[in-house]
């Protein structure tokens, strides 16, 4: 691989995205792209007593499956990089510790997946591996619980707040295969413009994707129509509005090929989620369902992903801090 | 770089440890390493109003620190590997955020250092970058109110219990260099023997060195003696003694050159700190300070570097979790 431009790397033998595999809540179970993912939930506990062990239960089953429907033997996967949005990343944590895979905790917020997926592809194309897997995981009800109030508590939401996704997303990045390939990435900065409000995800992480996109652009010389489709993460409606007009001053127009996962994951009309979906699975469970799935059937031949994050936490905020932003690029061409 | 054994990654072109920078709280600044560390703190806040905020100014100024000490302009650093202990590591995404360099944010809870270094080395010999940087925090203030209790609580520390190192650690790796180079790294697995007491972090995350150890040594036919030095993490008093337990009933004898970083920040008898160090910035001021001056002046010449990490949080213990632990392996030699 080689370094492209300023900070995106080239893979010179793009390694193949093997299986994918998605889990997903009830909510997002009744919503347009239900049919693409494997698993649907019928509660948000699938049997646990906590909404922490049901996510950690959610985020192993997903790396199973993905496992499963790879056909690999499982110790051929070498080595496994994942996170999540709880403290200490212990969904990931917990729900792979039976793995016996080595593993490689990350932790991007909503940008995991696909953070995972560049580290992934970094370590195979690199050699260090043959089949290396990545997952990222969220859920409505911990998230909720754990950076904003508990949902007994009834609190009203704001028109600019996101719906976190209950799912995960899971995927093996292989050395050799028929694709879909991962030809660039562009890893991102942080970037932060000052924005406070905790529920305002899309503000404060839209300028981060501008960035990300504009360095890519000039990275590699290409521009917003040389893809079928440009996703972003989680920037859901307010924030990919931001997006699109700020990208319009720098001469980009994203706008006839441009959408956002959690635009995409659930009705505007009939579910009720304010802004759009949210969350390491917003990104990891469309990619690895619907997106996924087009990629296979060449509806999509090349998409460039960027997943999203707002790295902050609870504490942070009650200390007036802004809310910092990061979003990690990756080009999958079949 | 090419795999070797079941988990280990052997680098052709071993990059080097360009440089390294280390800063301190007050209790490290009294402790046996102190002239070793770059920069002492007189107090735990360091001119800031919380602790959090203080911590996020020592991994910023370690890293822009090691940025000046390497000679290296800013924007010749393709890449940075960062994590804390923080909720959704903060301390890092909040120090670095004016860094402007793409950042990967990593977390392995106390093994986030060596993390970090094993990718940054990964990245760098694969050809994605030249430069890439790492570095980890902890604060002893914030990580007692986060994940035991506030500190004006006053509460008694068992005699099991660690005292998290206040400081953070950083280094570049670069692809050209004269050394010490990374020459192998075996990522861990985790590994969770069923410990429950939250304030016994060495005996949770010893049976993670332990099944490090034995696959660094079956796969690259290495034994203890090779290195002049093994150095975990922060396993401490006991979690040191259950290490050496452990690997004698494998046949493996570490006593004669083993030592644990947590051993060796704090004077015993004069600081009371009771079974010894632990955090992030254990292994990575220890590694930064004293190993890495060692190493330069070749008084060292291969060590082997194990940063463990306990994968748990404040929630997992409360509702009834062992303690996933995770140990993950890099040999240093000059």
């Amino acid at each position: 691989m080689q370094k492209l431009g300023k900070q995106t790397i080239k893979f010179d033998k793009p390694p193949t995205i093997l299986e994918t595999a998605s889990i997903v809540g009830p909510k997002e179970a009744q919503g347009p792209l239900a049919k693409y993912f494997d698993t649907l939930l019928e509660d948000e506990f699938w049997g646990e007593k906590t909404w922490e062990k049901a996510e950690s239960k959610i985020i192993k089953q997903a790396v199973n499956l993905v496992i499963t429907k790879s056909g690999l033997p499982a110790d051929s996967i070498d080595y496994c990089f994942a996170g999540d949005l709880l403290n200490q990343c212990i969904s990931s944590s917990f729900g792979l510790r039976e793995l016996g895979i080595p593993y490689f905790g990350i932790f991007g917020a909503c940008s995991t997946f696909v953070e995972g997926m560049i580290l992934s592809s970094i370590c195979t194309e690199a050699g260090a591996a043959n089949n290396v897997l990545f997952a990222a995981s969220s859920h409505f009800c911990s998230a909720e619980k754990q950076f904003r109030f508990p949902l007994e508590l009834g609190n009203q939401r704001p028109p600019t707040s996101q719906w976190t996704v209950t799912g995960a997303g899971a995927g093996i990045i292989s050395s050799t295969g028929s694709g879909p390939f991962v030809t660039l990435a562009t890893p991102g900065k942080i970037v932060d413009k000052g924005i406070k409000d905790a529920n305002n995800m899309g503000a404060a992480m839209a300028p981060a994707v501008v960035d990300t996109l504009l360095a890519h652009f000039q990275d590699t010389g290409r521009n917003p129509s040389y893809y079928d489709a440009i996703l972003t993460g989680d920037l859901g409606y307010i924030g990919k509005d931001i997006a699109i007009e700020m990208l319009q001053t720098y001469g980009y127009n994203i706008k006839p090929n441009y959408n956002d996962c959690g635009v995409l994951i659930f009705d505007k009309e009939k579910q009720d989620t304010h802004s759009g979906g949210s969350g390491c699975a917003c990104c990891g469970t469309v990619f690895s369902g619907y997106l996924y799935h087009e990629l296979k059937e060449k509806k999509y031949k090349k998409i460039l992903l960027i997943a999203t994050g707002a790295l902050m936490n609870s504490t942070s905020s009650q200390q007036g801090e802004s809310i910092p932003g990061i979003a990690h690029a990756v080009s999958i061409e079949v």
